[in-house]
């Protein structure tokens, strides 16, 4: 038996136990710990973990995996924490939304002998805790793969047979295009559908215009409701790269502004119907959702995922493709 | 019988249609006209309106009620074409996202003996066209109610019934509180997800970061999906208000820019803390869906909303119920 640590059991850490159970990983001794008692019983008794920790650093204690699933903001002192008491060649890795402040973080208070590979499954819901917690909800989904350079291949692929047996795809990237990018279609989206639920609920008219709201709103405004604490950890940490967005999107508001002003109708016109042309074709070009991978009627063993003997190949060809790559522009155009 | 016409049969004529064969709505004959044979056969195969008319003026001609669902641009040359045809008391109602210009409009072009109703129902699809109608697509939603200064009760009480068949709530008020609640609540999300789609589209990393993209960015953007045509319609007749609210809306992301650069985390976690309490509380306050009305096991006959023996009684109480309040602040506060 091999244990695999989740620190943190909330929607993200409670559903990648339960994808992981439900996986043919064999072998494993998945071990939770939440700051909360109820919490970690929930878990338990929804069987995304075998069993719960005492805390931290006992989880991690001879973990050959360690998934720190907390709020961004806790990592560093979770590293802290669990940084004696991590085996040789122990892989670490973490989900949070943006990477760069994480990845600095590990460099800094991880021993050299443990593998640090930052994820980043693209995969949430409105609600958050344990409660909600999908053994589906990394099926079809991107799962973001941010080696560190003192990781090595082994450390790496085990990340990737983590995403793969979760029904994930993962993506390979470096911190610094995994924050740009996400700052554009994940965070500028959480600002943008905030500042327009904040904006209009504001109004004195609120009570008469909230009666005529239809599913357009509702939908705009989603984001607004995620975790306030997701979303300012989110703010404080890609600060540099969200601010650069919102500036943008202030811009792209007054190009639609001034068409909506000006007397060209064609303009306009042209302008919603390039919009709706590419998002159409974004929408149907989607990949299909899969199921989570089953690699044979036996399983695989933690072991195997620890000597790369399933993954290796796939992420040798992922790396070498990636090395031929030109170095890729910043998305700062 | 009595000749119920409706022109134009797209996703909001075809589904009234449907709707309202499907109500109780006993004696009518609905008569539909679309400038497009092929959709008048489908509205008709659809079973969304008894017959087609060759004709606006063919479908207006003798009509007790006239519903005019047709792009508010087209909607003058409509008017023209139908006035001359309409049957003392006939009553004209629309279904145009903005009032304002819809009401000068119909104020200028119709003869006195005509009443027109200005209506609106908040409903819609990201598909347009009579193939996505849909007789349930007004349950439980509003339906705006914006008498004109010649419609008498009768008239009013007309859309009303209409309104209430199809299993919509009707709300009443003026063109200007429409406009005004509707910028807000229905155009500026429409016109903010469709910039952040194309912002975020005319990136030169857009292959990459569209990989990432999550259920979030395309619910946030799935206005941008939506009709060119009616967009930029909307925009047109309803310009002052929509540039109002895209000047706060560019003045707010200005406020989360400034709070995320800002060192006051706490002020930024209370702005993400009270958007989702608001929030939360909006979604589960909402009305409840509510079925298409069935009055009685009988039904009701035209001639019944026509002479206002069912709704009546309820609008008497709902204009009551307005005249005895304060008059209402714009909402531009």
């Amino acid at each position: 038996m091999a244990k695999i640590a989740i620190i943190g059991l909330g929607l993200i850490g409670g559903s990648l136990g339960l994808a992981l159970k439900r996986s043919r990983l064999r072998d494993a001794d998945i071990v939770g710990f939440s700051r909360s008692a109820a919490t970690r019983e929930k878990a338990r008794k929804a069987g995304a973990i075998d069993r719960a920790a005492s805390d931290a650093q006992d989880a991690a204690k001879d973990a050959a995996i360690v998934i720190i699933a907390t709020p961004i903001l806790t990592t560093p002192q979770i590293l802290k924490d669990i940084a004696s008491v991590l085996p040789a060649n122990c892989v670490v890795t973490d989900v949070a939304s943006t990477k760069g402040q994480v990845m600095r973080w590990a460099a800094e208070l991880l021993p050299a002998h443990v593998g640090f590979v930052g994820g980043h499954p693209m995969a949430g819901k409105e609600m958050s805790g344990i409660d909600a917690a999908d053994a589906a909800l990394f099926e079809g989904r991107p799962y973001c793969v941010v080696p560190s350079p003192q990781a090595d291949e082994a450390a790496v692929n085990v990340l990737v047979g983590i995403a793969e047996l979760v029904g994930a795809t993962p993506l390979f990237m470096d911190a610094e295009e995994h924050d740009s990018y996400v700052a554009a279609i994940s965070h500028l989206p959480l600002v943008v559908s905030t500042a327009l639920f904040s904006l209009v609920r504001e109004s004195a008219a609120w009570p008469e215009m909230s009666r005529l709201a239809s599913s357009g709103f509702r939908d705009v405004t989603r984001l607004a409701s995620g975790s306030p604490e997701m979303s300012e950890d989110i703010c404080r940490t890609n600060r540099e790269n969200v601010v650069h967005w919102l500036d943008r999107m202030i811009a792209e508001i007054r190009r639609y502004r001034e068409l909506i002003e000006g007397d060209d109708e064609e303009a306009l016109l042209r302008a919603f119907a390039k919009a709706k042309r590419e998002r159409d074709e974004f929408v149907t070009s989607g990949p299909a959702p899969r199921r989570a991978e089953r690699p044979t009627d036996a399983g695989i063993s933690v072991s195997d995922l620890l000597v790369g003997r399933w993954a290796t190949q796939r992420t040798r060809e992922i790396m070498k493709a990636l090395e031929k790559e030109p170095p890729q522009q910043r998305p700062k155009e």
